[in-house]
């Protein structure tokens, strides 16, 4: 069989075999006792059976080649039994043990070894923690894990077998259909599992757990996949912190690239960013509901005024909406509710209704018909003990209800996570009502999912996210040779970039040129060799006429002289000096360990330091990606016409950042670095003052 | 007695006695249960016994006074039992009824009418849940609540009885030594509870759960009292939102003000300010543990490479530094860890070691002499069923033991708020470590912490937190008169403000007083009457000699007849051109409802609207305080020498804000708005270039 189907036997299993000692007697019983449905079998050669469960002495004694494997042995018997598996013809192997690439050179040889030895066989890890299949009841997984059969639900993709085993003992009640601790991602990494796992419609979401992507391109296309069937993925990603991207690369060896190209990389593909695991499992919830939010406008409800204001500001925070009540609404709440209740959204409806079905009703039919995309349910139960918990179950009942009766979109949370026991989100489970932990995480949490329709229908529309990066290609030559200032400049017009009215001379014909190109001018040296002309003193600014130039040219060989003295003073270059601008740009190409090539585009001038305002976009991108980015920089009001001013000729502009993006993608074999600093931005279009390249030899 | 004693006796009864019906019984028995070290009184008029408790049939059968009661009847009889219980000579009374002045103004007669009966007695609400004292095992309180009798913990005050009912109910393992629902603060207030609870030395730190303030001055001396104390206030402000900040005045009436006057007034008296329900638990839970943290510095210990990157992300949002770890730790760290094991910090010290008590403590022997301010261990433990909670018990003990005999300080965390169970949380408590829950919460409560001490040295040092912000006054005078640029510049250079050299005179004596003056100029029309003279033609700038000065005035002429044909050209201001700034800002005073007067330091000219760059401050105000302002503003590298361009005067540049806080609070009675706007910051001093000042008549 080939590969892929090879992974789909893995993913769908139909027998299981376990191969090791008494901790993989308890996994293969584990699976008996949880239902699996199929043949479940143990391999080890001493036993004759171990935990009640008969042993087949050698994978050959197989009664027949068994869909999924977990080999839990250590390194060398791994190997062995990955061989013979493949000589039978087995689907899939997980490989338990580490000691692979994770562990230096030797390990590393191994590892190849064991990826030659599997063939055609899918397999996950080595050095990593199984997988957890929920679907059908199939846990390829070393210890005890706290999960439950579903229907459908998310698939999670961890780098960190600890956070898999965390999340499974949660109390959360996120239906997981999958989870995969991937190690090192010897054969099946992300892109290679989310693929297949977008070929199962119970897969409702998907959420990764990384350090960093061994392969970009790849994890593109597979998220360019999800992004086309709407299977939102979610993505908690580690390494943000110099520490933390040190840590990664040590870790899983993980090729981890500026934590801002993932961004970039998330951005362009629709992937849901979150930084902490309960935000990971609170967004993955909502987006494992199904619930087809159209918007960001909610109306709230809550039984107190501490709990409204909680929601107004996080909802805030989070850019979610709340229209106000309409007067009939008001009305209608006024009859049901007491004087002091505040009629308003958030809708604080007081406990004075608290287990009065028919007012809870009442309130909810009132409430409901908002012009919003969704309700909100603050609901916090009390301990089991106080004996209050059925009041809750009322209203939880009382909602969900009413939600399917207007057909409303809705979820419930509660302020602090414990505040939502077990029963109460299994029905809520249980009506598609998402049962959210935590007000903040589950406002960040819904926000974001009420942003991914728009957002990924954008993204398709616009094109940019179905252009794969380019791969990272090892660079042609080994040297660095910088062009120099007319050279880049050259260079990139022949693209398209609008350059200053300029002539390159010899000092001696600087006179003549500046006649021909009229003042006010610009006065540079030219040389590779001086990338900081400035500090060297060969750059001079608003010369008005022949005896400033002269003047001019005077000082700055004198300067040379002094600072640069290896720099030949034999080229000039004039230029006439540019309009001042509405704003300026600087835009770069860079490359990145894991990435190829990324445009940053960001603010020039004094404000780079003080904004911090830049946005990278991987190449190729497209011309809606590069008028997204240019919108999303904090200086956008510039380009928009700021007090008055003009606005940017933003068709002009982006052709002028295009024509930088297409140089770059055409010399992505050997381009190392690129600046074009400042581009200056006008009502009329753009220009570049200065241009740097720097190319591999 | 008089009104503190009183207090008190409230706050440290000997006796309590329960006004009402059944559920006043269940409140007085739970008060025996849970061991209350007094008397305990039933009072009905109607039955010989509630729930096996005996009834007193009126406040006057009472055996003596008691020192705290609860009432829980309707408003009519609370009203009367007010009036009973201070002839009798009680101490303290908590008034459950609402219907006073969250009810409208016939409820604001009544409050007032209680207000009065209970004369120096202590009354807490009406409208509120009442004051659970876990010191005295005094649930003062209507209902059932989750808490337990503590040596020594917190005090939370909060305006919402449901999020005090929800926090007896968490699982957080919060010491709670008291908790007041403070309902409408007719008589005790946040400032009046706080101040007494200052004198009870038990009480280790004060969580406020707020919606605004209703008396900032009196608030302020009691914060100031906390900081003297090195008591931390925690702060849960709600309102931050537009539709939050409404909310908060319908639902208390909180006098709002803005929440930007909030933060100023938090950071002033060293307030750690929080966001979320979660963070206000973790923040209070460290600053009950009492430990003295010196500084940023962690050495974080984790079991699993994934839980590494998560440390390191989360201190990094959270400022926290993790300092490398030194040779010898590393080489000694090597000696116990398993090859694979990422030697770092944060360490991963692997699972191998897990369960291996002298492996542990070698790990953390080695580990915890780093040169950090604290330790951090993040442990998960994993559900009961699994079986393998005692392995994390195991390593509980030896880091709490490996801490002690460091004499480091430290906690713990877990990544999800469910994976420290109660027995873990007690176990920690008991050895004074604080048993975070959530790591992202934890690290910022133990950033909040960190940085307490040396915020609160500070601010003692810097003395603005010992000044009592105004008291906001009614106004003197109705109406509005705004002065003209020349007499708001002249009544603020009386107060030290420098301005540009200028002449003010009639158009027709501007050519001989310019030639006083000396070119540059900037010429400007003076009136009351416009406010915004640029727009009607009536500013010219950068004039060069005479016949530009002509032609100017021509031009402002013709430009005010037709836009502004009511303002008479008869006053005219010529000034000296300012050399070019380092930085232009906007200095304001602002009157806001709740607060008196506020100074906000901005960012001026472009930057405005591009940075939202500005910081309020309270007035009074010290030199200190605008320092640390301007510091704290994004442009601060503007002000400290930008690029190799000159340093602000920062002596120079604070005098002359200064000089503007003196003027407005020399005019606070009347002084409704006040706007230098540019102030241009030179190497030299500073020059206000603009200024507009509106007074009440």
């Amino acid at each position: 069989m080939n590969k892929k189907d090879n992974l789909k036997r893995l993913l769908a299993p139909k027998s299981l075999a376990f191969i090791g000692g008494r901790s993989m007697a308890q996994s293969a019983r584990r699976c008996l006792e949880s239902g699996f449905n199929g043949e479940v079998w143990l391999v080890n050669p001493k036993y004759p059976s171990l935990e009640g469960m008969d042993c087949i002495a050698s994978t050959f004694q197989l009664p027949k080649a068994p869909d999924a494997v977990f080999i839990g042995t250590n390194r060398a018997l791994c190997l062995e039994a990955v061989k013979e598996l493949a000589q039978i013809g087995a689907g899939g192997v997980i490989c338990y043990a580490s000691g692979f690439a994770e562990a230096g050179e030797a390990g590393s040889a191994l590892q190849q070894e064991l990826l030659q030895s599997a063939g055609d066989m899918a397999l996950l890890g080595p050095n990593c923690y199984g997988l957890l299949n929920y679907l059908h009841s199939a846990a390829l997984w070393p210890v005890a894990h706290g999960g439950k059969a579903v229907e459908q639900g998310v698939a999670v993709l961890t780098q960190s077998g600890n956070f898999a085993y965390n999340l499974s003992m949660s109390e959360r009640s996120l239906p997981i259909a999958y989870m995969a601790s991937v190690g090192n991602q010897a054969q099946l990494g992300f892109a290679e599992l989310m693929e297949a796992l977008l070929d199962e419609p119970k897969v409702t979401a998907i959420g990764l757990h990384l350090e960093g992507l061994r392969d970009v391109a790849a994890f593109a296309r597979a998220a360019f996949k999800a992004l086309e069937k709407g299977v939102p993925i979610i993505a908690l990603k580690t390494g943000v912190s110099p520490i933390g991207a040190e840590l990664a690369l040590s870790h899983t060896s993980s090729l981890a690239g500026s934590d801002a190209l993932y961004d970039a990389l998330f951005t362009r593909l629709g992937v849901i960013r979150v930084d902490t695991p309960s935000r990971f499992i609170e967004t993955l919830k909502v987006a494992a509901s199904g619930q087809k939010i159209k918007g960001t406008r909610l109306l709230a409800l809550a039984c107190s005024g501490g709990d409204a204001g909680l929601i107004a500001d996080g909802a805030y925070r989070h850019q979610l909406a709340l229209p106000a009540l309409s007067q009939a609404q008001k009305s209608a709440l006024q009859q049901v509710l007491p004087d002091y209740a505040n009629i308003a959204n958030p809708l604080d409806f007081t406990t004075a209704i608290w287990g009065d079905q028919p007012a809870l009703e009442q309130m909810l039919n009132s409430a409901l018909p908002a012009e919003t995309d969704a309700a909100l349910l603050v609901l916090d139960y009390p301990s089991e003990q106080s004996g209050e918990r059925y009041m809750c179950d009322l209203l939880l009942d009382c909602y969900c209800q009413a939600l399917k009766r207007h057909g409303k979109n809705g979820f419930i949370a509660c302020n602090l996570p414990e505040f939502l026991p077990e029963s109460a989100r299994e029905r809520l489970h249980a009506a598609g009502i998402p049962a959210l932990q935590g007000l903040d995480d589950a406002l960040f949490a819904w926000a974001s999912l009420a942003r991914y329709s728009s957002t990924a229908e954008m993204l398709l529309t616009q094109g940019e996210a179905a252009l794969p990066p380019l791969p990272p290609a090892p660079i042609n030559g080994r040297g660095k040779a910088a062009l120099d200032e007319w050279q880049s400049k050259q260079a990139l017009k022949a693209f398209g970039l609008p350059l200053p009215q300029a002539r390159l001379c010899t000092p001696e014909r600087a006179a003549s040129a500046a006649a021909e190109l009229g003042y006010p001018l610009a006065l540079k040296v030219v040389s590779a060799d001086l990338p900081h002309k400035t500090e060297a003193g060969g750059v001079a600014l608003n010369l008005d006429n022949e005896a400033e130039l002269q003047s001019a040219l005077q000082r700055m060989q004198q300067s040379l002289a002094e600072k640069a003295p290896n720099v030949p003073f034999e080229q000039i270059l004039l230029e006439r000096m540019a309009e001042a601008p509405l704003a300026e740009l600087i835009i770069g190409v860079k490359r990145e360990e894991g990435f190829a090539l990324a445009l940053v585009i960001g603010s020039g001038g004094i404000l780079v330091e003080l904004l911090k305002d830049s946005l990278s976009l991987l190449l190729p991108t497209t011309d809606a990606a590069i008028e997204r980015a240019l919108l999303n920089l904090r200086i956008a009001p510039l380009l928009l016409g700021f007090r008055g001013r003009a606005a940017a000729d933003m068709p002009q502009l982006i052709a002028a950042i295009r024509a930088i993006a297409d140089y770059a993608c055409t010399h992505a074999g050997n381009l190392l670095e690129l600046d074009v600093n400042p581009l200056l931005v006008t009502a009329t279009g753009a220009v570049a003052v200065d241009a740097l390249i720097r190319l591999a030899d």
